[in-house]
């Protein structure tokens, strides 16, 4: 027995933001470089309107379209920009979906690290016998807390939400898990309360990630006696091009075996996994019994990998 | 096999608030009137310098003095308080205390339910292999958040921190948990992002709490085939006199059984159920392979209970 990514939605606002708009509002940047850097063109923007609750029932709503609500036995969500000191949006969540009230319901803040988190305390909780499906929701608002004029973080940052189905399944997918945490580096990438602007230190969180992402990747491979060669697919948070190609290069991955999807959508924190599963899984990219390495890191510091055996999700 | 409470430690700031200090300051309020729902007498506030993370240092490092910080496994932090939007206060604690850094370490956005949320996903972790001992650390500093007028809020909480620790033993202390969340009701308790004062709607968190928490408790007992006379303890948040009192009523509870704190310590919302088990464990309350029913409930709206068989904690 185990568990498995049964689907995957996710919603990302209409307004977008492109790499013209950004000159034209700071005509002091130097765009171009920002790019080589980046190697982000558009980024997507919430409403003055939507926060993290409207853009997580849409995606919610999406998958539950396909999927018996009172199936569900627990909901996590995983955010970092909730409007509300509390209660936990989980419990707002399981009001607007109209779930059950008999299920647990919490919100862990984790940023780009929060899916793999998520993914490992729902499989825990459905391997004990906890219940047989959960609903993960990851949504995070980053652009409402991020000053016009800062440049480390608007070219990056995009709002969005994402929704997983987890369930109890014969097939075991989910294979192990590393975590890692250095709240020495929280000072290199945070919000205070009531600040309006993402503070983000983006050499010291480039040399964290490749440092140690590298390192979980290479945990996970020894935890589960795989080489690189072994993998099929390599999937890691959506950071930005600098980032992940000194990963890929230190890691020596083949570039066929990465998926990645920041181009045209930027980095949208603990949804950038999922959205990518589920855009690499459309395009038939994963396919059944690949063995995949997703690995998230960020805010915290801290970092998550998990190797997964893939099985098909609903599409 | 199983997982137990190793230990236990808490801190609570010096700054003590009476009834005569509220009268003073509001000469308008009904103070005994107050009282004689509340059953408070004494609150505890955090100083100005104080906040979520100093007191939480203080309670874990108290609990590292008797357990190598080098064997836990993982940090799960219970706050709604904290003066971060982001990283998770976990990953700052992870480096305050200088803990292992191939650690999970990860905030869960709860009240007066977190302690049992936390002790269900530690159990979770530790049942299913990936660590043997964990740190929970609960911690809110709800007075920050409340104005001096609001006299609903400020006769009832008291800040405070908690630090647990939970092992894998022979003894398997932890039997079975049940929980519940209505989002409906989170309108009646909450605190927006930048708001200074949290509200509540004392009555209607009142009448779910006398709904909610004998339906819990009975769940427990069904589950796990026993009767309110086979339970030896029952330890609830300690919300207050009124709504403790209906709930005793209601489960037709002997008063023997019960162990209460809230008179000098008022309601400390995360911590007061760990605050609870400690302070009857040292009086002796609490006495080995005593069968305990715990819940927690508020914020949410949320409530979760656990059965626990007893095992002597370290004083």
């Amino acid at each position: 027995m185990g568990v498995v990514i049964k689907s995957i939605e996710f919603t990302i606002p209409k307004n977008k933001e492109n790499l013209n708009d950004l000159q034209r509002e700071n005509p002091n940047w130097d765009v171009k470089k920002i790019y080589l850097k980046t190697g982000i063109k558009n980024r997507y923007l919430s409403k003055k309107d939507d926060d993290i609750i409207t853009l997580s029932v849409k995606s919610a709503k999406k998958i539950l379209r396909n999927f018996n609500k009172n199936k569900i036995n627990f909901l996590i969500f995983v955010t970092q920009t909730s409007n509300y000191k509390f209660p936990s949006l989980a419990c707002i969540l399981q009001n607007k979906l109209n779930l059950r009230k008999n299920i647990q319901a919490f919100d862990i803040n984790m940023g780009c690290s929060g899916f793999i988190y998520a993914l490992n305390l729902g499989e825990k909780i459905i391997n004990s016998g906890q219940g047989k499906n959960g609903l993960i929701i990851c949504s995070d608002v980053y652009t409402k807390y991020i000053d016009k004029k800062n440049s480390t973080c608007r070219p990056i940052f995009s709002d969005a939400s994402s929704a997983i189905i987890l369930s109890k399944s014969n097939y075991n997918s989910i294979k192990n898990f590393s975590f890692g945490t250095d709240g020495s580096g929280a000072v290199d990438l945070n919000l205070k309360e009531n600040s309006k602007n993402i503070f983000m230190d983006g050499a010291k969180v480039a040399l964290f990630a490749m440092k140690r992402v590298p390192e979980s990747v290479k945990e996970i491979l020894k935890k589960t006696h795989n080489k690189i060669v072994d993998i099929d697919k390599f999937i890691f948070h959506q950071a930005s091009k600098f980032v992940l190609n000194n990963i890929y290069s230190i890691l020596k991955i083949n570039k066929k075996k990465i998926f990645e999807n920041y181009k045209y959508l930027g980095n949208t924190t603990s949804s950038s996994i999922p959205i990518a599963l589920k855009v690499a899984s459309s395009k038939k990219i994963l396919k059944n019994n690949h063995k995949i390495i997703l690995c998230g890191f960020g805010v915290g510091l801290s970092w998550a990998s998990v190797l997964l055996k893939w099985k098909k999700i609903n599409l």
